[in-house]
C-alpha cells in the first residue's frame, strides 16, 4: 500500500508520466525494451544489490567478478548482444556493480591502437575470457599529463625484446581496474626508448598473472591499492615492474612501430585515436552522473512529502518538508538540472555521431570544437551534479545520512567523476583556451565553428525585461548567458593581452588568469545548457502538458542560475537591481508551481525499487518501516563483539550491587 | 628524510611557527600540556587508528568500547581528571574514536534536569560505570521539532509508575549513539500523560538491558540501525518500548514533578536548560568541525608542494601543483577560513562565559543573543568547513579519493555535522527570526543586543575605495560586509512587512521569506566573521611576523567571501563594478602571497601524523611510499576471495590453449 501522502501528490499530475518517460528514453519502443532489461536483471537474484550496504570490500568484489561472470551466462540466454538494442540498459540496469569493466576498455585499446595482426590475435581471446584484460595507464605520481609518465619500455634488438621498467615508486602503475585482483593481462603505457633515444608514450600488452594458477609473472610485482570512498567492488590495482620482457609485437602498433633492426616508423593519422578520448567523456556523462543525480531527485522528493515536520500552519498537523520553501529551493533546481543534462546530452550524442560520420570522411574540422565541448560539459555536469547529490543527501537530514537511503553511495561514486577522465579543472581551461582563441578569431572577423560564434556578435545592450514575467522569456534569459559568456570570455581575453603587453611571461600571464578563464568556461557551457533546453522545449509536442512542465523546469535551471551567480549578471549593468528582484521573485514563485508536480517529475524517470536500493525512496513511500526492516538484517545486529570482552568486565562490578 | 619539495616550503616561512601554535593554542603552556597528552595517548598501542581503514563497522565498534574502557585506566595512570587542563586535548587526541561519548550525554542530563536526589542516585552509579547510559531523543519520525515527538509515558497512580510506549512506528527512537549495542540506561523523551491529559515532552530514565547479562529488559525492542556513511564506531540504535514500566522517581524533576496523586507541578525556571543546548552548539566547532578543516587543509597543502603535475614553463620540471592559481583557489580560502573560525570560536567561547556568569546572577538577557549567535554559526561553519574538507578531498585528485588520504572520512564526519545538533537551514532561520525582530526594534528606535546594533546604522553610502590596495583595509571591507548583512535584512523584513499588508496570512508570509531569510542569516555571520577578524589581527603583537601574515589571511578571507558573493555587494551599487574588479585583483594577488607561507600556515596547526592518519599529509611528505607501504597491509591483498570460485574456472579453458 502506497503511503497516503506520496499517494496524493500522483493524483495531481498536470502531465501524463509514461508520456514523460518515453520522451526520456528516445521513445515507447525504447522504453518497453529497457524495462524488459529491468526486469530480466532485477529477477535474478544473483545481481541482487540489497546486501550492497552491508558487505566489505572483499565481498564486494567477489559479488561484481561472480556477476560478471554470470552476465556473460545470462547475455547468452537472453540473446542480447553487444550490439544489440539491449546493451545499453544492461549496465545500467547493474548500476555499475560488476567487475571487468576494463576488461572492455582492453579490448577497446587493442581495436583502436593495435594493428590488424594484433586485433585477430587479441580480440577472440578476450571474447572468449581467455585472458582478463585491464589498461594501465595512470601511475602513483602521474595523472592528466600523460608526457609525464615515467614506466620505460627499452627495445633489445638482440632479443626483439622490449625491456618494461618501473624506475621509481612514482612510476608504479595506480589505480588501473579489475588489476589488483583479476587481469592476467593489461596495456601498459610507457616512454619507448630505441639506442638511447626516447620516442614518447606507447602502449604495451604485458601479462602480469600466470593463466595457470594466477601467480604473479616474474618480474611483475601487483596487487590492490586498498580501499577508497566507493567502487569498492573494483579491484583498482597497483604494478611494478622490474626488467620484464616481451616480444617486440606486444607493442600496439597501428600508428607506430619498431621494425627488428630498432627503426622507428610512425604511419596513419592518430586524430581518430584523440576523438576516442572525447568520445569517453560524453559516453560517461549519462550512466555515471546523470542517473546518479535522477535517484537522488527521486530518493529525496519522495521522501520530502513522506517527511512531516513542524507545523506551517499553527493548529494544523505537521508538514510535509517539501511545503517549505527553503526545502523546494535545495531540491527543485536540482530535478530542473536533471532534465537540462539530460537533454544536452542528447545535444552532445548528435553532435558527436555527426563528428564522427565527418572523421570517417578524413574531414576532422569538428574536432576542437568536439574537444571544448567535452571537456567542459564532462566538468561542468560531473561539478554539478555531484553538488546536486549532496544537496538531496543532506535535504534528507539524519536519513539521508543512513547507508540503507542510497544517498552516500550515490554520492561517494559520483564524487569520483569529477576527477577520472580528466580532472575537471584542467578540462575547464582547455574549454578556455578554445574560448580564447576563438575570441581572438572572432574578433578578427575570421570564422569560428558554430558554438562559438555568438563571441563575435559583442552587444551591449541592458537587459530588456520589464517585469518578473519577462524572465520567464527564454530569449530575455538565453541572451543573458549569452551575455555573461561573452564579458567573462573578452575581459580575460584582455587581461592576457594586456599581461603580455605589460612584459609578462605568456606562460605566466596565463597562470594568473586561470582562475577567471575557469570561470569563462563554465559561463559558456551554462548558456549552451540554458540555450538548449530553451529550443528543446520549443520542440516539444504541446500536448500530454509535457511541453508545459518542461518550460517551466527550463526557466527553472534558467533563473536558478541567474540567482545563484547575481554577481556575474550585474556585473556591467547587463541586468539592473531592479530586475534582479524579479528574477528572484520570479524564480520563487516556480518553485512553488513546479512543487505540485515534483514527483510525477520524479516517477518520469522511471526507477524500480530495486534500482534505487533506497529506504527512502520507495515507490510506496514507507520510509520508517523500511528502514526498520532493514536495519535489522545489518551485520551489527548479529552479535556484539564488545559484550565478552570489554562489556562483561565492565558491568562485573555492578552485578550484586545495583 | 623529509621530501625536499617539502623542506624547501619550510625554509622561507616568513614568521615563527611556534609562536603561532602557541596562539592558536591560547600559549605556551597550552601548547605543552597539549602536546603531552598526545605524546601520552599517541604511544598507547591501544588508542591506534592505524587499521581504522580497513576494518569493518563490527571491527570498529569493538575498538572504540575498548578504548573507552581502556582511556578510564589511562586517566587514573596519568592523573588526568574531568576537570583538569589535559581534559579538552584527551578527545581531540583520539580524533574522537572512542565508544560512550553519549554516556557523557547521560550524566548531563541527569546533573541538568534531575532533582538533587536524582543526581545523588545516579551520578556515582554512572561515574564508576556501573550502568552505561544514552540519550534517547530523536525518533524515527521527528528530530527537530521536539514537540512532535510521539513517545508516551502514561502516569499510573495505582503503581506509581509511568508505562512508555512506541505508538507507532515513526514514534521509535532512533539515531542514540551508544544506544543500539552498549546501553543498559537511557534517558527517554516522552510526551507525559496524567489521568488523560497531555503535559508535553519529559525526561526518564529507563533502563533497557540487564545488568546481569546484558539482554533486553521486558518490553524493549532494540538495536543498531545499521551503516551510516561514518561514525561506523558508534552503536546508534533504534528502540522500542511496549509498555515498558518505570517508577515515578525515574522522571527527572528539577523543572516538573508527577506527584503521587498525579498532580503535576512545574517549578524553577528552564531557562538555564535552554542554555545548554546553546551551548553544545559553541562547543561542538572546535573538535568537530575546525580540527578537521584544519585537518584537510594540513594534508592538502603538503601533499600540493609534494605532486608535480604538467608544466607551467616550458622546458623546465613539472611544476608544484600549488604553483597554479587554481590550486591555490581551491586551498588558500579553506586556510583562512580556518583561522576565521577559530577567532570567532574564540570570540563565542568569551561571550558564553560571559553570558554563564550573567545566568548564574539570574539575569537572562543576554539569551535570545546567545541563541541567535550559537544558531547562525553552527550552521555557518558547519557548511563553510564541510565544502572546505570537500574542496580539499577534491584537490588532491586520485589520491585524495583513497581512504588513506585521511580525506574522505574527514569529510564524511564533518558532514554529519551540518545536521545534527539542529539541522542548519533550520538554525539559519531562528537566527533570521531574531534579526528582523532587532531590526523591527532598532526601526523604532528601540534598544537592541550589541551584535546587532548596527542594524540600526542604516547608512547608503557607497564604498569609498579608489584602488585595489584600498581593498585591504579592513575598514573598507568591514563595512561592505556590514551594508550587506543590513541590505539583506531589511530588505527581507520589506518583503514580509509587504506580504503581510497585502493580506498574506503571517505564517505564509514567513515560508515565503526564508529563502532569503537565509541569506540574511548567513551575511549576517559572515559580517561578524570578518570583523572579528580584523579586530583580532589588530591587537596581535607585531613581532614574529605573526601579525603581518594573520593581516593577510584577514584580508583573503573577507576578499575571498566578497569575490564568491559578487552580486550580494554589486546589487544597490554599494560596490561599483570598477570596484569589484580591483577587489578580484587583490583577492587573486593575495592568493600568491599567501602561497609562500602555506606549509608553515598548516605546520603551526601542530598535527602528529598519527593524527592526522594520512598517506598524503605527512610531515615528511613521502606520499608515494607511505601510500605503496600501506596499500599493501589492506585485507584486499591477504587473499582473493573471487579466485577458485569464479576466476579459475572462467581461464580453465585456457590454460592449455594459450
Amino acid at each position: 500500500s502506497v503511503n497516503p501522502d506520496l499517494a496524493s501528490e500522483r493524483q495531481t499530475a498536470s502531465f501524463s508520466v509514461e508520456k514523460l518517460t518515453a520522451l526520456l528514453d528516445g521513445d515507447a519502443e525504447q522504453t518497453r525494451i529497457r524495462r524488459a532489461v529491468v526486469e530480466a536483471i532485477e529477477s535474478d537474484p544473483v545481481f541482487s544489490r540489497e546486501n550492497q550496504y552491508f558487505q566489505t570490500q572483499n565481498e564486494r568484489y567477489e559479488a561484481a567478478v561472480k556477476k560478471a561472470v554470470h552476465l556473460q551466462k545470462k547475455m547468452h540466454e537472453m540473446g542480447w548482444t553487444e550490439n544489440g538494442p539491449e546493451y545499453k540498459y544492461i549496465y545500467r540496469a547493474l548500476s555499475g556493480d560488476v567487475a571487468f569493466l576494463l576488461h572492455r576498455v582492453f579490448m577497446r585499446s587493442i581495436s583502436v591502437l593495435g594493428s590488424d595482426k594484433q586485433i585477430a590475435k587479441w580480440i577472440p581471446l578476450a571474447t572468449q575470457h581467455k585472458l582478463i584484460g585491464s589498461y594501465a595507464q595512470t601511475e602513483l605520481g602521474h595523472g592528466t599529463y600523460l608526457q609525464g609518465l615515467e614506466t620505460t619500455a627499452v627495445f633489445d634488438t638482440a632479443t626483439q625484446e622490449f625491456i618494461l621498467n618501473t624506475p621509481k615508486i612514482s612510476a608504479m602503475k595506480w589505480w588501473p581496474g579489475d588489476m589488483g585482483r583479476s587481469a592476467t593481462h593489461t596495456v601498459v603505457f610507457a616512454q619507448l626508448y630505441v639506442h638511447g633515444k626516447c620516442y614518447g608514450i606507447h602502449p604495451f600488452i604485458v601479462q602480469i598473472r600466470s593463466l595457470q594458477d594466477h601467480s604473479l609473472c616474474p618480474g611483475i610485482t601487483a596487487g590492490d591499492i586498498g580501499p577508497k570512498m566507493n567502487f569498492e567492488h573494483i579491484d583498482n590495482g597497483y604494478l611494478l615492474l622490474k626488467n620484464v620482457r616481451i616480444p617486440r609485437e606486444n607493442m600496439l602498433s597501428k600508428f607506430c612501430e619498431v621494425r627488428p633492426d630498432g627503426s622507428y616508423v610512425r604511419q596513419g593519422s592518430q586524430k581518430i585515436n584523440y576523438f576516442t578520448m572525447t568520445t569517453v567523456r560524453i559516453s560517461l556523462i549519462s550512466d555515471e552522473v546523470l542517473t546518479p543525480l535522477m535517484k537522488a531527485c527521486t530518493i529525496a522528493i519522495r521522501y520530502s512529502v513522506v517527511r512531516r515536520q513542524s507545523k506551517l500552519k499553527p493548529g494544523e498537523q505537521e508538514a510535509k518538508i517539501l511545503d517549505y520553501q527553503t526545502q523546494q529551493e535545495k531540491l527543485l533546481p536540482q530535478l530542473a538540472a536533471a532534465y537540462a543534462f539530460h537533454f544536452i546530452n542528447d545535444y552532445l550524442q548528435e553532435l558527436f555521431n555527426r563528428g564522427y560520420r565527418e572523421i570517417q570522411r578524413k574531414n576532422f574540422d569538428m574536432l576542437p570544437e568536439l574537444h571544448a565541448l567535452s571537456s567542459g560539459f564532462k566538468a561542468v555536469i560531473t561539478q554539478h551534479c555531484t553538488a546536486g547529490v549532496e544537496i538531496c543527501l543532506r535535504a534528507c537530514g539524519g536519513h539521508g545520512y543512513s547507508l540503507l537511503s542510497g544517498l552516500p553511495s550515490l554520492y561517494t561514486k559520483i564524487l569520483a567523476s569529477c576527477i577520472y577522465e580528466g580532472e575537471n579543472t584542467i578540462l575547464l581551461l582547455q574549454t578556455a583556451r578554445f574560448l580564447i582563441k576563438c575570441f581572438m578569431a572572432a574578433s578578427a572577423g575570421q570564422p569560428v565553428p558554430p558554438s562559438v560564434t555568438y563571441l563575435a556578435a559583442v552587444k551591449h545592450r541592458k537587459c530588456p525585461a520589464k517585469n518578473k514575467l519577462d524572465f520567464l522569456s527564454p530569449d530575455i534569459y538565453t541572451e543573458a548567458y549569452q551575455h555573461v559568456a561573452v564579458r567573462l570570455t573578452s575581459s580575460t581575453a584582455a587581461k592576457l593581452q594586456d599581461l603580455i603587453q605589460s612584459g609578462v611571461k605568456k606562460h605566466d600571464a596565463w597562470n594568473q588568469c586561470t582562475v577567471q578563464l575557469v570561470q569563462a568556461a563554465k559561463a559558456h557551457c551554462h548558456y549552451i545548457a540554458v540555450k538548449n533546453f530553451a529550443e528543446t522545449v520549443e520542440k516539444l509536442e504541446t500536448k500530454a502538458g509535457i511541453q508545459k512542465i518542461m518550460k517551466h523546469l527550463c526557466d527553472l535551471f534558467a533563473l536558478h542560475g541567474i540567482f545563484s551567480n547575481t554577481g556575474a549578471f550585474l556585473h556591467d549593468g547587463y541586468t539592473s537591481a531592479a530586475q534582479m528582484d524579479m528574477v528572484t521573485a520570479s524564480y520563487l514563485d516556480l518553485l512553488a508551481v513546479i512543487r505540485k508536480d515534483a514527483v510525477p517529475l520524479v516517477d518520469a524517470f522511471d526507477f524500480t525499487d530495486k534500482s534505487l536500493n533506497s529506504a527512502l525512496g520507495s515507490y510506496d513511500g514507507q520510509v520508517y518501516q523500511r528502514l526498520y526492516e532493514w536495519a535489522q538484517k545489518a551485520p551489527t545486529n548479529q552479535m556484539n563483539p564488545a559484550y565478552e570482552k570489554y562489556l562483561k568486565p565492565l558491568l562485573h562490578n555492578t552485578l550484586s550491587k545495583l
